[in-house]
């Protein structure tokens, strides 16, 4: 599945980031279902995760769904540096490539939020979703706009990156960065480092889902023949696909530094910056999430004032809260219509 | 810690491998503790774990302790491949290096069992007990010499290793593999592949200790820090220690292949292999092993007409049952010692 092309562009103009760095002309790439109504009070926002385009959410929609484009105006921004919205691979000298500034997640909101008010003049959101680092974008809208998010539901993802989390993200840059064809970034678009791709997958697939699924090859229901089909056909291919790697470290840097507490005003305090978020919560860890365990969103929850965790009780590990296993799909609809229809 | 240099040496002559090569003119490195008695009926095996030396077991000897060589013969050989016993690093050409033949957990035990047999005439061991790769091959002792083993404790490991751990593996290959100093094992012994070994030691990190063991930052008791500093100090200085690279990839792959149902007889059925077992086995996983789960030894645990699963309730994940946690060393203690006090 090589990137969508059906995104539109907006231009958010300069992004200060917390960087200190101005990202110039910047643009989200960004894809709408449904129509906003007259009072502009319809309205879902839904980030992407780590790795992936507006494409990859779109499970989450349809007709009857708890996310009904018939009712519900959604937005799905693409994160910066995903390659469609300001990235890496998009921007020209000086801050091409590795030369890109570090984005935070409270910098991914507040480009988005310019999106919404800007181009529709969107003041209120009846609820932001989203999985893995949609779910810290998630945390993060929460957090910076608590007068204008109404619900918020984070699925296998978390408000501050845990250290055991971040392990898994340093072996992926160490592993990528080895590739010679890699050369501190400055590949050629011809010479791409395809090896420290494989390796980069490889890593990624033992974490992305749990012991369980692969003791019960459960691969083979996504048709996949072997463990070796799988590592190749799903993972070596899905990276592999048109996805950059300085897009892909630039990401990475964001998830690894995801964190509430670093937002303007809370000094690096997580608890208070969840103690401040006003709407209800509804966290979706998977049971079997070897990265993004459900302690992380237990121990998050106990500070959010009308917070709640719900476990998606499944074998596939974080790939459970990623819309591919219809029944994992049925228990986060479940939640998030029961979310939806609650007045606040 | 660099390798061990008190170790003995003995020659087991040409051993015929699995995969068809003889490995001519093979030593076993081994260290022995106490005094055989003159019957020979007091003797305890205790193999390595990956990239480990027998030094790494010497946790579990002492005056008081269940392996207590004041009444035991404990003897720790060392594996093929971990560079005391014949290894890649060790051996001249044509089967130096990456030509090395590849060596499973039936032939690990070959080689001891011609150690035990040829230099002391041993007949019978009272326990064999192994951690990790030395649980795998404590598995193989008791399928290939079920007259022979008495007792069997294996630790943090499994009779076949299972596709999500294969998967860990295959991680690690691929990312020291990736190194261009490695230059597919014909390296250099003056230019190492480090910086694949750093990228190696930063995944393994991931997967050796729990969510709850980085969550709780535990690594501060073993003397670390940061979570940086542990990376660098304990895994990439682990790593980066005397240990050759083609030394790790031939482990690596006994690790990979792991499966008590290839030994000779049992055409695969690793069921059928587990049901020989004759003597008494306790299995020990640790509740937060990322690799090896307890799930895996409650399954083989079931075929075997004497196994039991007592289960190390630690934050320690893997390296709970490899000697570093005082806790954890005293569960592991309490059964060895109960195993030894069974009456067989």
């Amino acid at each position: 599945m090589p990137a969508p092309t059906d995104a539109e562009l907006f231009d958010i103009g300069d992004l200060e980031l917390q960087s200190g760095f101005t990202l110039r002309g910047a643009q989200l790439a960004y894809k709408t279902y449904g129509t906003l109504n007259a009072d502009k009070s319809n309205v879902i926002v839904h980030p992407t995760w780590f790795g992936a385009w507006h494409d990859a959410n779109e499970w989450s929609v349809g007709p009857g769904k708890a996310c009904d484009p018939d009712k519900y105006f959604i937005v799905m921004p693409n994160q910066l540096n995903n390659g469609l919205s300001t990235s890496p691979s998009n921007t020209p000298p000086p801050f091409d490539g590795p030369h890109f500034p570090a984005v935070t997640f409270y910098d991914q909101v507040e480009a988005q939020h310019r999106l919404l008010t800007s181009k529709w003049g969107i003041e209120s959101v009846e609820l932001v979703l989203g999985s893995s680092m949609g779910a810290g974008q998630t945390y993060q809208w929460a957090v910076s706009y608590p007068e204008m998010v109404k619900r918020a539901a984070p699925i296998v993802g978390s408000s501050r990156t845990s250290e055991h989390n971040q392990v898994f993200l340093k072996s992926l840059r160490a592993a990528l960065s080895l590739d010679p064809a890699f050369r501190g970034g400055h590949y050629s678009p011809d010479a791409l480092p395809t090896q420290g791709l494989r390796a980069f997958a490889r890593i990624y697939a033992g974490w992305g889902f749990s012991q369980a699924f692969y003791w019960g090859r459960e691969y083979r229901s996504m048709g996949f023949s072997s463990l070796e089909d799988f590592l190749v056909g799903f993972w070596e291919g899905f990276w592999l696909d048109g996805r950059d790697p300085n897009n892909l470290l630039a990401m990475l840097w964001t998830w690894e530094h995801g964190d509430v507490g670093r937002t303007p005003g809370f000094d690096g305090d997580t608890e208070a910056a969840l103690r401040s978020i006003r709407c209800p919560l509804i966290a979706m860890p998977a049971r079997t999430d070897l990265y993004f365990p459900p302690e992380d969103e237990q121990w998050a929850s106990q500070f959010i004032p009308n917070g709640e965790v719900r476990v998606i009780d499944t074998t596939w590990g974080h790939f459970g809260g990623l819309g591919l296993n219809v029944a994992d799909n049925e228990f986060i609809e479940e939640a998030l219509r029961e979310l939806l229809d609650r007045p606040v």
